[in-house]
């Protein structure tokens, strides 16, 4: 079996995820922050290292303005429904992925806010410039993604967070797809707010992801409930990440993100991402030689996350995705990514893209597996 | 170590749960739903099979009326938010938790719904008459957990879903505490929504839970994004699960639920009540027998989920908890446990209660320990 379908759930994990998750459940996973005994206290401590972590990769000083959430799209739901009001402005990007656009457009149809989605170039590159021309005084957010998950561009968000800034406007950095691999530096970039999942780049398991909050955003909670802190007030607490934090959090899925975030860090984010671009290179080498072959992911593997998209003529993306599993076990993704309007863009709603994601762990012998099952399935079509 | 401590997480979980999350984790866990790839499938099949598990636990006829959460405040908060509208009236009771009293407090806070919070008896009991007594024509929804997460007691759930559906008004039952040993059959009950968490009475993992959502109840979701279907859609669809399963779901977590369950089915809620029974009983026993202890929990163990809460005189709960931790590695918990209003009901809002709550996996030798642990601290506090 040949994975490439990271972009969704990045496959396998690092053993040391497996094992801190096992660790975690079978010896002392308790309710973390609720009791005040020994497994409790462990477990609350083991989430803590986890916050720790990750506040450390993407260079957030105080680790309590990280909030874990069930993934990333309930992380872009607190951040979305969280600070926007009545009236207010938006501006996102048509490469969005339908956990922003979803709660943006539902937000639109019921008058709250106005919504302005921009457009982007032939690669699905979005031009600060024309985020800036769209700031008017109601404008009170930009959202937009670190990488496109449909064909992995990345893109100049360091730019558009500066439009941001300079605008007194919100900056929502969607990292669902690069974080891990595509350095983000918080000290670096103005960030309102980041939503991340824990189960793509970060290599942890499912079930995990989360939320930065910059101290000068005040965020509603979208669910409230029980945080463990002042039991006797019947309303949500304000700090955080216990604002945020309703219901027991998932210990050993956290525990594993950790495991996942240290391999990350002890590996590098440089090495993991020159280790992808070396596939992802060898990839485009191999499938750009077929003619029958259109691609839309960028060739410069700078501006690349770790994905080819494409399609064979006007074969549905879906067919050739099925051929890829059942002939040569070769697991990737057709169709439209949650990502429709994209796929407008390029022109491609209906039949979608095949997407090839890499991660980490695959190799060279894998991408030439790829490429020749994938020029072996178009030479079947066509004879 | 013994770990009194199941009404938060239970501890520990059946061996076969270890080994299915480990199994999906490191073999199968792609995508679920999304892919259409054979790990993609397995996944998504596994969270069926789950969902269908947990249906034939609870008798819903049709699983997909089951929605995966994050935990049960997730569920609650969907239920509640989702559910009610402006000027709605709610009656709910002084023994529920923060997940069920914070939400409906915020929503009472913004003049969006009246609240009305019936009172309880000696034990924590709720009378169905004093709830039936406050319906008004506004009243749309009655919410009440299935059994008290302060000292165990199993409320009339059942008389009063009657007095829901004879007036025509919405049940929420919060099934946090008591699901996996108090039988729960929506064949013979009249039940709008029910939450659940999977990490306690179920067995499975933290970061697993669920909503099963009446046919005829219509529900808004708290957040929307990538479900995976319709996704040329630009907003949340309409169809259960999807609804309300956003995002990547928990795989590996829910995978571990399954085996969770399995387990309940195979052993019998009957068993599992028997068992638990019969640990209630020796620790009621032990403990009454010292005067200087109060027990807060009902003795009849019919109507006892499997805590026994109690204090020594007006000692601070968290005192003895820590003694018993650090003496004698005995695992529970102190404080107000999340439920404010019940312990304000029991006049404990100051020094708290200990409480002991029992899983299948204690055993008797633990709780003569137990008894005997206290007894001692008791002992050295007053000598």
């Amino acid at each position: 079996m040949i994975y490439l379908d990271n972009a969704a759930t990045s496959f396998p994990k690092p053993e040391t995820v497996y094992k801190a998750m096992e660790n975690c459940i079978s010896t002392y996973c308790a309710n973390p922050g609720r009791g005040s005994h020994a497994m409790s206290i462990k477990s609350a401590l083991a989430i803590n290292e986890t916050r720790e972590k990750i506040a450390s990769l993407i260079k957030v000083r105080d680790s309590l303005n990280i909030c874990f959430t069930k993934n990333a799209t309930e992380a872009l739901n607190v951040a979305i429904v969280g600070s926007l009001k009545e009236g207010d402005h938006v501006i996102t990007t048509c490469m969005e992925h339908n956990s922003v656009l979803r709660p943006l457009k539902t937000m639109e149809r019921y008058n709250r806010i106005k919504l302005t989605i921009v457009n982007a170039d032939s690669l699905g590159r979005i031009d600060p410039f024309v985020i800036k021309r769209h700031i008017n005084k109601r404008t009170r957010m930009i959202a937009c993604t670190l990488s496109s998950n449909v064909n992995g561009i990345i893109m100049p968000v360091k730019e558009i967070s500066r439009v941001a800034e300079n605008s007194g406007v919100l900056f929502l950095l969607d990292a669902s797809q690069g974080l891990g691999s595509v350095e983000v530096d918080l000290e670096k970039m103005y960030v309102s707010m980041l939503a991340f999942p824990g189960h793509k780049g970060l290599m942890g398991p499912q079930g995990t992801g989360g939320i930065y909050v910059s101290p000068d955003v005040k965020l509603k909670p979208i669910m409230s409930g029980g945080t463990g802190s002042r039991s006797e007030y019947l309303y949500q607490p304000e700090q955080l990440p216990d604002r945020f934090e309703s219901g027991t959090l998932n210990t050993p899925g956290i525990v594993g993100l950790g495991a996942g975030v240290d391999f990350i860090t002890k590996t590098g984010v440089k090495e993991i991402k020159r280790k992808k671009d070396e596939l992802i290179k060898r990839l485009l080498d191999g499938l750009k030689q077929n003619k029958s072959i259109k691609i839309y992911s960028p060739e410069n593997v700078n501006e690349n996350s770790g994905i080819v998209a494409f399609n064979v003529n006007d074969t549905d993306s879906s067919e050739i995705c099925a051929q890829l599993d059942k002939r040569y076990s070769i697991e990737c993704r057709s169709g439209l990514h949650c990502a429709p309007l994209a796929h407008k863009h390029f022109n491609t709603s209906k039949i979608g893209m095949v997407r090839l994601s890499v991660g980490y762990f695959n190799t060279l012998y894998e991408i030439d597996n790829t490429i020749s099952a994938i020029n072996r399935i178009i030479y079947d079509k066509v004879n």
